[in-house]
């Protein structure tokens, strides 16, 4: 904590840093042009030196200062890093780590030689048509033409559909640049993982969902929405193990799509803080930012620290077409509950300029749905429709999971279905019977807590194994329902249901009635969910309404008409 | 947003103050001894003023450059801001506000003629014994004798318990000083609420538990542990009453007792955001800091920003006895997970001086005070036990209520009692009868949610109508325990419990089973807390253990001799 940090580039991620460090008293001196740039802002003391990041002369001054050396833009001088590296400099992440990074082939290079999957990718030993062809006859069609180095939001990607694009491509990205095609990835959504690299561990933050627009990243959703438990720490595991091909300490923000068939392809990696990283400042006990600052200070780091504590979306704020506007944007998100508003400290606004971010946070991600959404619709006012439905809807994680061992027993379940639906419940319905399927059973519910199921409501008549074997093979509460069988009464399947041996409670309900099961799961969730106990509550109300309701007609009209008016229809 | 902020004072508050004004990028400036005080070492730009916030002539020029004027400290000269007040300079909170919350006695006379609840106080007209004596006279003893002004942390604060102590308390006080005498409050716990008053609303964040030793601020608990969330929404109310009797806009923080018999009385108030209140940075959508700011450039602010995310304890970080004690704390707290560290920058730590705090958030509290206890134990290690034992143990707010119809169900109920306790679930036990105290039983299942449980195991026999009464009176999820009553199998029991119309749930087990109607509970409680969740995948995982080792033993002695050696005993 008694190091001194110098910092080469002084932007939103240093800022972010700085207000980090301020909390532990760590000095970091940034080395970026003038006297109030974003990170110089929050950090008043008599260090920061005034140059080009791309200065030798001005690195060395910042290493003469400082005791380690860190970035926030990769797109830095490394010669001159790896000169001060060898004269006894701590820089982090290591020098030939930004330099391998810089180079987004060699990147992906390094990445496949240690088995790590990324999208297969080829150079072109020119950037020429010849050459661009060999690589679509190696590759197919469409392809992705990057440009090596240099590139960012977007900037230096040319999507190449047809040999007719082969020109434009090349011509976009400069002909005189160092070239690669890549791939084209059939992805169904884009993931990120922000990845902590300290002296002796590799750690991750939650898997992030992240939206683009125009190749820059607009929104993140933590936890990623419409990925289970299972990808979602596949994704971490992936990006952690490609991290660990590279060398030094600090953060490392690793982008990844998630294909259509659930592979993962690590896309690119940044040696630093990152945007859909931003999130942790509100979400996590401990930021992207301070995670930095301990990794390359050798300060204790646990992977609790990195837990999510909420559900959080992060919305970019861009530059519009005012120079104020993005000041007009933060009054609109002041309005808004639960919203953390982050401006920069960059002035006047430029068209499509990070300008500054929202987080918000919630008990659930359906709340933060709802809670951003005036703001994504501010945004997008003035736009055509995003193009990537996933900006506007929510694939809902299930929350309760329907079973039956037959669907026979689906009529008997509908009202409870329409109880969830009533009750805004993301909810599942699957086929999986105790006797005719006992191994899918068995999978389905042990998978059910790590698929983010939280509640399961089982149906079963007769012998009426379901909920009980349910019961065994998950710790998340059961709630049975007896379905009535064709013969008899369905006291058999009630308790069949009911009486469990000690060790494992099924909470059965009445014979066919699906509508409490439902009730029952909505009071369950409802202990964690304010709206969801705030609709019952509701719902408790509208019932007592309705029954005085009745009573008050049968008062009006007597027993003999109310029974001919209102129950001779049913 | 665009109006420039000056604050009197460049202390902690302060920096707190401009972290969250950074965020948002409102200019504000500090009135403060020297270029780098706590405030300005994190608000780099050239308007800072150097100088006293009691020198008037520096009070201008920061008025001068403000559109609002604030403090972060209220000993200041409210003479002057009530000249630059009638000159045109908007102070927030008003100036007079300010002058009366100085003297203490003052401040307390206006809450009384307002009607709000407050410790009985009398002026001593001069500080002699002759005075003191007359105060005891109509006071009683002990009481506490108070300097009406510049009091702090406990200083200008003495306890008198005897007519011995009228000499020392007058001497300890000043004699010069005007001193007040405040009838002695046997107070069962220190409780704090952080008020914000905006231009058209009065609000509050959560109630908080203080705790101190040698007067000064140790801890806070958020929510308040062993109060009732009646309690704490009357200490909120209280709080707000009481803020709504002074002028001006911003945040204030409420200190007051809770006494024995669950009194509220207001203790003191700050027109400024409070030690008590440094656990919003983490645990709300919006700060206290943050607040204050929004308040004063009326800026919108919702009821819903200040609700409380995560259960949070707050730690005081105060300088020991080597310069840098506060260091070695913070490095000692970093090891900790979930633990965020605030120093404030005021250099070489002076014995007893606040230097910072830490602030722990954990989805419960007892996961939280799980992880604080190492940081307690530091901070304690050189001293005598801390005498007021609730800094050492929490007074466990019960989570899961067991009422049963009568006593006589209690060993029906021990085994599921004893599985609670197993999963360090706290709970309560009461006697409920829906027969013979209809209303008693109504009443406690009506106020149950707002009391903090979560979940209830009803248990009754016969005609069995507890738990069914109990679902009608609450949208909680209700467990129902079936009683085997001296006549019959409990089939009845069990009829009664599970047979409910539809609209009101009970989830029912088998006859006399409690100890899975504890481990449905304990099922119901894991969805939201993962320490519970953990601890019944353990279970179940002994349970397997279990069985298979029987099964072992079987298979190694044969059915007789086994049966012989472990059934016989039974």
């Amino acid at each position: 904590m008694d190091k001194t940090v110098g910092v080469l580039g002084g932007g939103q991620l240093g800022r972010m840093l700085a207000e980090a460090a301020n909390l532990l008293e760590i000095k970091v001196i940034f080395l970026e042009s003038g006297n109030l740039s974003p990170a110089k802002q929050v950090s008043n003391q008599y260090d920061h030196i005034d140059g080009s990041f791309k200065d030798p002369e001005a690195v060395k001054s910042l290493a003469a200062k400082s005791d380690v050396v860190t970035i926030e833009i990769e797109h830095v001088n490394t010669d001159i890093l790896e000169e001060i590296s060898k004269t006894g400099t701590d820089v982090q992440p290591h020098w030939r780590t930004i330099r391998t990074i810089q180079d987004k082939y060699a990147q992906k290079e390094l990445l496949q030689n240690h088995g790590v999957a990324t999208a297969q990718s080829l150079p072109l030993a020119t950037a020429s048509v010849q050459d661009l062809e060999k690589a679509s006859a190696a590759l197919g069609l469409p392809l992705m033409l990057k440009s090596r180095k240099e590139a960012y939001d977007g900037r230096g990607n040319f999507p190449v559909k047809t040999k007719d694009d082969f020109k434009a491509a090349l011509d976009a990205l400069g002909s005189n640049k160092e070239v690669y095609a890549e791939k084209w990835a059939n992805f169904r959504i884009e993931l990120a993982v922000m990845v902590v690299k300290t002296k002796d561990q590799v750690l991750s933050f939650p898997t992030v969902e992240t939206i683009h627009e125009n190749s820059i990243c607009k929104l993140t959703y933590t936890p990623a929405r419409g990925v289970s438990k299972t990808i979602d720490k596949q994704a971490q595991d992936l990006a952690k193990k490609a991290v660990a091909c590279f060398e030094g300490k600090g953060v490392f923000g690793v982008e990844m799509f998630l294909l259509e068939d659930d592979t993962l392809l690590i896309n690119e990696i940044a040696p630093r803080p990152h945007n859909s990283g931003h999130y942790t400042i509100e979400a996590c006990p401990v930021s992207q930012y301070e995670a930095h600052l301990r990794a390359i200070l050798d300060l204790p780091l646990l992977a609790k620290d990195l837990e999510l504590r909420e559900p959080a979306i992060m919305l970019n704020i861009l530059g519009g077409d005012s120079e104020d506007s993005h000041k007009n944007f933060a009054r609109q998100a002041l309005k808004q509950r639960r919203t953390k508003v982050h401006l920069y400290g960059k002035g006047k606004a430029r068209k499509g300029r990070k300008m500054g971010h929202i987080t918000v946070t919630a008990p659930t991600m359906s709340e933060a749905e709802e809670i951003i959404q005036p703001m994504i619709d501010y945004v997008d006012k003035d736009k055509p429709r995003a193009t990537n439905s996933m900006a506007s809807k929510s694939q809902e994680q299930p929350l309760v999971a329907v079973v039956m061992g037959s669907d026979s027993d689906l009529p008997v379940m509908q009202p409870g279905i329409a109880i969830l639906k009533k009750f805004e419940i993301p909810y599942t319905v699957r086929v999986t019977s105790a006797h005719r399927t006992p191994a899918w059973m068995a999978e389905y519910a042990s998978a059910a807590h790590s698929n983010g199921i939280k509640c399961i409501i089982a149906a079963a008549g007769g012998a009426a194994h379901l909920p009980g074997m349910a019961a065994a093979y998950t710790h998340l509460p059961v709630i049975g329902v007896p379905v009535k069988p064709t013969i008899g009464d369905g006291m058999d399947s009630l308790l069949s249901i009911v009486n469990m041996p000690k060790g494992v409670p099924v909470g059965a309900m009445s014979v066919n009635n699906s509508t409490n099961a439902a009730l029952y799961a909505a009071r369950i969730l409802g202990v964690g969910d304010a709206g969801i106990a705030k609709r019952y509550q509701q719902y408790i109300q509208d019932c007592r309404e309705e029954v005085r309701e009745k009573d008050r007609r049968l008062a009006e009209l007597g027993a003999d008409a109310y029974a001919e008016k209102y129950l001779a229809k049913k």
